[in-house]
């Protein structure tokens, strides 16, 4: 099985006076950084002190586009269309493109923000546009997205290379999917389960789901999270563990 | 003296349900377009459908970048930093460059709006701002500013091609300034005296002050308007005029 | 029946250099002005600029609060908790009442706007939420919602004064709800029908289904528009054919 | 001399998913709260949350309205027009309201944030229209402002009951102004210097300037911060050295 993942995480969340995220620190354990575009959070000064952190640390810069709502921090599902989608995707890529050349560098990937990721997991026609709006925009970026989702099916479907995100703390159901946040075992509180369980996805390819029964899963990149100590803490640790079993940690196509 | 002349109008200023201007008209008749590019007006949707149609109408691409001000249209005059300005305009010129793209088409230039082009005619640290943001974007964009201002001087010291601007309805002062629009005689009303006013302009490089001396002017470029039915035909008027006096119409470069 | 009847309409919708509507002209046909409040459309001072022409026209004045979406203008659905509605619709209707009190007048209703007035109208927990923000605004205040919708029964079960609204130129299905607007024969086109049900559904309390089934309407309020020269000469002839048919025009409580 | 004086603190400055501030615990040391109203930082669900919080610590209500400026935090200048600043004092004051109403209380002042403040320090339009606002919304309201400004000038000048704010950790010229940021001992850093001049300038009325001479000056009121362990450490030591010194603590008409 592969002996490669990715470690993504979402940063350049933080927008003028406000500050959200370690960004600092946590660019040092990661290989791929998802930066916020303006809609749902970041900005653009925001947008230039991210991307020339994340190129001192030698990660692979990706545009995180998102809804536009910064209030609800591109969490909340929106009516929208997928040519909107489509438009919004193509602005937000280019937006950040444009200080990664400024550091001469070029975006490595795309991953949608929040209820977009959400909504392209399962909405073929939204998951399309996305795809669409990265592939026009440069068809040599990696589309990030759930494993198994929407998204990377129409990301395949166009020729887009893709990338399949798993969780280290969310819990499985037997077809694959992630357990409803309803769920009484959605997440994984036990940091020492959480890195075995993405051991198992990445040595492996399969996951213990919540009935017990052991089923196949893509696991190219692993998204982290850099807000309090305790995350920072958890993939430190993850990245001890994931180089005793063997793995290395780089970006898609690094 | 020279016999070109460029014709630039802000297009492109419609957001959401709210609709400004008449772009399919005016492009028939001018030669670059200023696309506002989601700041102080224009949303991703309008971007896309302005640049498909200016591209339809051969007209040169152009980002007409302004301060994150929509309510107040990029108007109003605000204390931003030159670091903040030299963001923002990376931020919108990369973003709408991504629209010309998708039409396998580059950005022709860059125009300033509103308030954020009179603070780059005066303040060189804004001026200077904004050509750096362009030539670090991309060194072969024509950077548009007020004739003789200090975006223009700007722009030229630090290598860009420059296009310099001048206004078919306003007076300009002995030192080849405009007359501030408190003075009485600040517009040309009459269409006649305008269209006279950008022929001398274009052909003798010389502008009739308004107390009665001729003063230089470069003109490479004149502004029209596209709002209301006054303002097209008046734009009619002049590429008549422009061609019996035997001046070619052409985007800088064209 | 009833021999009275309501003319509402969504004013105040233009938002710093943008205009929409012919809010002077409506003005003059209207009895009750929905005011939008700063979300979806209208800023501060055109909501000065509303409430001033409308007080001049004898129109009661309404707050219209709508989703914090301006680039939809308040249209498309969002993921909205019903705690976060409540407050939305705090803010707004205290914003507006504001200025309705510079003039020294006080609101006399608010009507939720756009995507919040339909998911108000079948979603139980969002009506229950505006009706209490509402009522703990100002318990004097008339709620006005979809005839029979959720956002109705909610009003009244916590006491406030509903305001049943109609539309004059969408179709019924048997259950009195309305055609969607998929269904090809959702709109009225002529105006004489549009009429014709109006006038029904006030003096008989009845409409005309698409099935060809008379059911009961309660039209306290009917809806009419600003926008464009076909929709003001209609209002004009609803007023005339509603005087003819014996049928005053007030606002709620007027 | 005054034996009485009043601590107020900006708060509610969270906006969505970003956190600003350490409001409950500034809350328990301060007397007069401003509430930011949704322009400059704030949003609907953050006015109540703070306004609720305030009111379970018996803490002074006040509006502290701002430009529209979130990403800049309402600190940067901007051309605004006195109606403009009218209508935006009018809109966020009464939004505010509302939420206090819903708790059964009233807002008891209105300060200015940022660079509305400041420009209502020397600008007699702007500062006029500020007065204005809150006189016509209610009479009886508190106008806060900078010692000797033209904000308090113009609150007296039309009959609003005015609080003259003052700074412990910031120096004083001879004439009584502040000294710039830009001055060498603009600020104070020893906690124990900033409370003798606290001290001094209620007690004595008086402040020592930079320049050695003793100037006079009105301290209804002292700005303190809960930003960070340090402030919130400082209020706690002056409420002592304030009660050692004889001095209630107490908002304006408390």
């Amino acid at each position: 099985m592969k002996r490669i993942v990715d470690l993504n995480s979402d940063i350049g969340e933080s927008f003028g006076a406000y500050k959200i995220g370690n960004d600092k620190e946590i660019l040092q354990y990661i290989t791929s950084a998802n930066i916020a575009c303006g809609y749902h959070a970041g900005d653009h000064n925001v947008i230039f002190e991210t991307v020339k952190e994340a190129v001192k640390n030698g990660v692979a810069l990706g545009a995180h586009p998102g809804l536009p709502d910064l209030v609800g921090f591109g969490r909340r599902k929106m009516d929208v269309t997928p040519n909107d989608v489509y438009n919004m995707v193509v602005y937000q890529v280019n937006a950040v493109q444009g200080f990664a050349q400024l550091f001469q560098h070029s975006l490595n990937h795309v991953k949608p923000h929040g209820a977009l990721y959400n909504m392209a997991a399962n909405d073929e026609q939204i998951a399309s546009a996305i795809a669409k709006a990265v592939r026009d925009t440069n068809p040599s970026l990696y589309l990030f997205g759930l494993s198994g989702s929407a998204l990377i099916k129409e990301g395949e479907r166009i020729g887009l290379k893709t990338v399949e995100e798993v969780f280290a703390d969310r819990t499985y159901n037997a077809d694959g999917t992630l357990t409803p946040r309803s769920h009484p075992q959605a997440t994984i509180e036990d940091p020492q389960k959480a890195i075995q369980q993405v051991i198992s996805m990445v040595k492996n390819g399969t996951v213990l789901a919540v009935d017990g029964s052991e089923v196949p899963v893509q696991a190219d990149s692993i998204c982290v999270h850099g807000d309090g100590e305790h995350a920072l803490i958890f993939v430190q640790h993850l990245r001890v563990a994931l180089k005793r079993a063997g793995i290395t940690v780089s970006y898609p196509g690094g």
